[in-house]
């Protein structure tokens, strides 16, 4: 089949059941199916609240403007729109950029992977997690921090098709470092076709590397390519176009946004913004200007190819006012991640946003502190498409090995808490407590042996054994537990089928315009 | 004043202009106040949902019945009110123990400090954290895990006096197993009032220990004992009273909350239960169970003394259905919080639960993540008396001095969490974003100058130096952070002020009553 399981309409009692299930397959090694989600989302803003931050937004957009620079195009794009543009800067009445995306960008869309059953739905009530993107460093405990390399990079990508938890392949997972700039993409891209089947993420640092990246696809899909209800592409990359926040849309970002506009893909146009040196440092501020940038993002995006798969995404968090590093997982971020999450919805379009970050240079309880400070907002907000969900330090400077199991195991919790509970006559379970009684236990009554082995989430690393039987096992930490993991995982590694006329003709696309150019440093 | 700092009607807006004070003061070392939540609860059932577990929580308290054990006078008491009294099996018919709780139990009360300004309402939009309860075991990084003693319990009620974010100095912080079982709530409860002026919990392993505690808390407050306007005492004291669940109270623990509620102090009911072994599998069968050992529990008091002050308490985990230990900071132990807070506010009752929960041993990523997962829930929930904010590791059986100071830290980032985002005009910053302008930096910016202060949240542990700083600095851990933080803090300790003479009545008082009886080990 070619779409994502269909979410079937199911009663609201059964959702502590697929969650049990979905349990079971984890523990089988086999990967938990894209979240839908049976509990609400949570917001921290009224009607009033949210109104009042669409209303600056649009005061941004009115007065100030948001300039698209070196990018003579996009200008022409938005004065045949109607917008008033001054020299590089856009301005556009209030209500312009929201009409023109609810014109034409689809609520929800399918991002097609080369393993049909590994295709996601992006926006509405689910969530998919993918791996975290852009690091020029790895850490482990066996080596420390040092660059990241291409075989870090296929490592990360072997561990995030191994996850459970992860529906997604991700994009830049780290930076292999030992390739010149200007041809890494090609191996990157190629790693997430060989060496996964879920679903990934294209080049977005040069308009020619993102059109490098539709052609690889299309020779992956090959005649799956295009749709033949639409005789349009299907959407089978979704790339991260960052704007250059405040108020800036570069010509780099916007060359790979048209590429991929144009071609049915998908952009997750984002406002990256470290509060206090982007945007203002209060939640309200960060808000209204994340949203502005977005919507003229997302606006442009769709006055390029209307019905493009667009997504808003929000990258929000402070910096240190004593040290000017960016800090994560405090309550600020939090607060940004609710409000964006209900103006995506208001606005009706996928939201990105949240993962598992953290500032912690290492995987210790400052890492983990953050990033369930940012992970459980980020479900409970209703998130669509997690990236940076495993593998984040150090602010996005370091890929962790360990960090990335650990991630792993806190997004498998994520499915459990978005399932709900089991309101099913064996989820309200009275025929236990009557058998029991008072003053017994339940450890051997008849529902607890039918239960217990998909009764609660099982975390593959964290230590629940006596303290004596934790001690005679060398009285280790998480990190050491997730380091045997890792280990483990990438010496079991098998890569999924690759009909290996595709692979020649990948190898062969890339060599042949390797070969065209020379390596650059940039 | 006697009364906790009344929350004065203020509007929504200055939420965030509230808590940059809350910060502000909390960098300048002194405690916060209470939290008085701006942000809504979050809720995982809907009506019909939450009506289902009072259902068979109905069902449980008719058909199957909680046992009073060893304690006639409670069965009279349950006789007297129109219950099937069977043995020592009671049974209700549906609805009638929430109808003796709604006739007298307060909605909401304040627990006096004897400094009235640590004074703490209890219920309603509020929250208050209290340290951990009842570890055998101490860990520090120094000294590893031992035994913990009265010195140990008198750090942590320094501690917890000196820790801004928490706004009670809790009970049995650990167990001072230096001292003679019988004897020891003397000392803890003396620590608790010589080296605090936050308010405390009472002694609840014996009705005369009880009655001890009642009787120092009249010599600690004196003439403000009674309150004038009733004649009655004043709450001064709350006392954590478990179910020894499956549906079953004991002798001890019935009697320590007679002795409490007929001295109108404070009586928290709580089932304590790990799924799986103390209640069914399943979130749904724990809830509907807690909710009738905590209305049976909390409907026992009204019988005992209409009025006195009872907080719903829930303590649901699960255990590990391979060694038997118990697990926390797992899904499932958050979607039973979130539905008995909702069924809490139903009933009208303060709930208590959560706190910062693990199974780890150390304070480690595992310790962090669970913790958090905990403390989250703990606060979206909207839970009002939260017990084990700060100090737990390994499932409650030590106190860690490390993961107090870490715990602490998160306590203090959800005071900015829960009030809520600063929607008025500085809130909002249009000014700033005006005056920086597309493609600048906010760093220098006049908004920013004046409010850089107090923008976010600043941890007074967590690293967020360049990676160069740290490194430099020693690439230390949180724990090790942390460690350095605590006795920093006990060598800085002050104790508050303490009347002289009330402070020798209380010497006589314990001096003449550990005289009056031998030493036991029980």
């Amino acid at each position: 089949m070619d779409e994502p399981q269909s979410t079937s309409p199911r009663s609201r009692r059964s959702g502590g059941r697929e969650a049990k299930r979905a349990a079971r397959s984890a523990r089988a090694g086999t990967s938990l199916p894209y979240i839908t989600r049976r509990i609400g989302v949570y917001e921290v803003l009224d009607e009033e609240g949210l109104a009042l931050i669409e209303r600056n937004a649009d005061l941004i957009l009115a007065e100030i403007g948001i300039e698209y620079r070196d990018d003579p195009e996009a200008l022409a794009f938005w004065k045949a729109a109607g917008a008033d543009v001054d020299g590089v800067r856009v301005r556009c009445p209030a209500g312009m950029c929201r009409q023109i995306i609810q014109a034409s960008a689809p609520r929800e869309f399918v991002q097609h992977a080369r393993n049909p059953a590994r295709s996601i739905p992006v926006g509405g009530k689910h969530t998919v997690f993918a791996p975290a993107y852009g690091s020029p460093f790895v850490r482990s405990l066996d080596e420390g921090r040092r660059y990241a390399t291409l075989e870090d990079f296929r490592n990360f990508v072997k561990l995030a098709y191994l996850a459970p938890s992860l529906h997604h392949s991700g994009g830049t997972i780290c930076e292999p470092v030992d390739l010149p700039v200007n041809k890494r993409h090609f191996d990157m891209v190629y790693s997430h076709m060989k060496y996964s089947d879920k679903p990934f993420m294209g080049s977005v640092t040069h308009p020619e590397r993102a059109q490098d990246s539709v052609e690889m696809a299309k020779i992956l899909f090959g005649n799956d390519y295009l749709d033949p209800a639409t005789a349009k592409p299907k959407t089978v990359i979704i790339n991260l176009i960052n704007a250059n926040s405040p108020m800036t849309y570069d010509a780099t970002m916007l060359g790979a946004a048209k590429v991929y506009a144009r071609a049915n893909q998908a952009t997750i146009i984002t406002p990256f913004i470290l509060a206090g040196a982007m945007s203002p440092v209060t939640v309200a501020g960060t808000a209204a200007q994340t949203l502005a940038e977005a919507l003229s993002g997302m606006a442009f995006v769709q006055l390029v190819a209307p019905g493009a798969p667009v997504v808003l995404g929000s990258f929000a968090s402070s910096i240190s006012m004593q040290s000017g590093a960016p800090t994560f997982g405090t309550p600020e971020p939090a607060l940004v991640l609710y409000a964006m999450a209900a103006l995506a919805r208001r606005l009706g379009v996928p939201f990105r946003s949240g993962g598992a970050l953290c500032g912690a240079k290492i995987p210790d309880a400052q890492a983990a502190f953050e990033s369930a400070n940012t992970l459980v907002p980020t479900c409970l907000a209703g998130v669509n498409f997690v990236l940076h969900t495993a593998g984040w330090l150090e602010g996005g400077l370091a890929m962790g090995y360990e960090k990335f199991v650990m991630d792993v195991d806190q997004a498998g919790m994520m499915h459990t808490l978005l399932a709900g509970i089991d309101l099913s006559e064996n989820g309200q379970a009275m025929d236990a407590i009557r058998e029991v009684g008072p003053g017994k236990h339940f450890l051997g009554c008849a529902h607890t042996q039918a239960n217990f082995e998909t009764a609660f989430y099982r975390s593959p690393i964290a230590d629940n054994n006596s303290y004596e039987q934790w001690e005679a096992e060398g009285s280790l930490d998480l990190a050491q537990r997730a380091n045997a993991s890792w280990k483990k995982q990438l010496a079991e590694y098998e890569a999924p089928p690759l009909d290996p006329a595709v692979d020649e003709a990948l190898r062969d696309y890339i060599e042949r315009r390797k070969a065209s150019f020379p390596d650059s440093k940039f």
